[in-house]
């Protein structure tokens, strides 16, 4: 274990995939391994791949990777599954038919699942970019299924964002609300072979340009069509995604989406460490446990015993 | 401001509109304020409502009202409204209906938008729930739309959940996974008059039965049918309600959940306290932005950063 950072900075994917896993379950020396790696992450550009199940957006992943590939680039895929209760059990087929896709070791996919807890997965995943941004990984895919706040945060970490839509799964305007707009960088009409396609092509369109008026943005978000399973569009797609990341340099857009980036992100690694350490030190060896008893005894309120934790906690500072 | 307590547990409506308002803003006395009121909790019966867009939820719960009111029950109503950047405005529309179907003092609402953080509308649902139970509402209803596990964790705060489901929304067994199992002690088909309502009952009723065999659970999750616009099925589903209590209660099952749910709530309030004051105190004065911009200029990492404040902060445990 002493050599993993090493052995990842070497290009070893066992070490990746370990250290990956390391990071996943929490592992004591997580953040020590990650402070290693982190000197050697920036370089690769992260593509961030959103929408509502049924989209397509795994056979898209695919399609977009092959075309990466064909230009020698490396790829690292990782595929959230925000295992919410109530959407559909299509989102493991997707998995398992994605992970049969590559037999190729310059192709890393990695699945994760949410444990009850989005802002957690927020979290691992800008671990996992880090650790495939360090081994080398050119491009790094993040899928995720758009279905809420949560889902959003977790492509913030991306450079690109792309919404994909399809017709026929009432992805109209009106699922277009504001969030949506603020992370696109590019929309795709995926299964524009489908009936509705360019209706729904035309209204994104319109949204789009209402929104460029009001909001003055120096980039113009592109409207494209494809049909990934037959490998429609995905080249234009990846000239666009080039586009864009010729413009963020270009503008100086991506130091200042990274200085952002880099706060968001660490704002939420010092909240989360936090909240461990409170847990194992504050509130260890059953003293929680009795302050519920107290409460719920009448002895105590919720309110007054937290500030007054806090206020300890505080005191020196 | 002194004596809105005080005013709020003598029945005046005006103060606990405004006690919640304050609770939301995240005034900095919300805690004195609600560490106040809480010896004044726990006498209501917390009922939650949730299920997908389109199910007929606001209509169901606006129905249950009028049944509670019948029997001279009073009514508190948090209508929950994720405003997740992926589902459509219908919930707005919904919202405003529901805000013209009473005219009743005995009934009062509010609605709840998220703002970008559905961990903090969880704790602000628990609140809100504390002030219309010390206020002396008999009944409170939290009103969710499920799409994913944050609103689940807001559905918790219920002491019983009601899952509902309609034909035709593609809320088939499927959709029905681990984390609904887990809620539900009741699930209501709404718009059982629709093609399809009974294969949905049956897929669910199949569904309970095998999760019944294999939990051992001492309840069992009735599925019930509603017409909820034609008022059909309302009145056996709040006996149904009745019934569960009844269960809660006799089985000491209350007491467990109830212990549970403080001790969740607790957590989360510390949680949030902590992350606040860190922010206040020991990121305050630009220091955070400073710790930034070393990190973007590779003089520090985020990683080694966090670790070093969180030792400072808890070096004297």
């Amino acid at each position: 274990m002493e050599n993993l950072v090493p052995e990842v900075l070497q290009g070893s994917i066992r070490a990746m995939a370990k250290l990956i896993t390391l990071v996943e379950n929490e592992d004591s020396r997580s953040l020590e391994f990650l402070g290693a790696i982190y000197p050697h992450t920036g370089k690769a550009h992260v593509l961030g791949i959103t929408g509502s199940p049924g989209t397509g957006k795994s056979t898209l992943t695919d399609k977009i990777t092959a075309v990466l590939r064909q230009r020698n680039q490396t790829v690292g895929i990782i595929a959230v599954d925000p295992s919410s209760p109530f959407t559909g059990g299509a989102l493991l087929g997707d998995r398992i038919r994605m992970q049969r896709a590559f037999g190729d070791p310059d192709v890393f996919i990695r699945s994760m699942a949410t444990r009850g807890n989005l802002g957690g997965l927020a979290r691992s995943t800008t671990d996992v970019i880090k650790i495939m941004d360090a081994f080398g990984k050119d491009w790094i895919i993040v899928e995720t299924v758009g279905v809420g706040q949560d889902e959003v945060d977790i492509v913030k970490a991306a450079d690109t964002t792309v919404v994909v839509l399809a017709p026929g799964l009432g992805d109209t305007i009106q699922s277009m609300k504001a969030g949506v707009m603020e992370i696109a960088d590019l929309y795709v009409i995926n299964k524009a072979d489908r009936s509705g396609a360019d209706a729904l092509v035309t209204e994104v369109r319109i949204r789009v340009e209402q929104d460029a008026q009001i909001k003055a943005r120096p980039w113009q978000t592109p409207v494209l069509k494809t049909v990934a399973v037959e490998d429609q569009g995905t080249e234009s797609l990846v000239e666009a995604v080039d586009h864009h990341r010729k413009f963020l340099e270009e503008s100086g857009k991506l130091k200042k989406v990274r200085w952002e980036k880099t706060r968001q992100e660490t704002l939420s690694l010092l909240k989360e460490e936090i909240s461990r350490n409170v847990l194992e030190k504050i509130l260890g060896n059953g003293r929680f446990d009795d302050l519920i008893d107290d409460i719920i005894a009448n002895r105590k309120d919720p309110y007054t015993s937290v500030k007054e934790i806090v206020e300890t906690l505080f005191s020196d500072e």
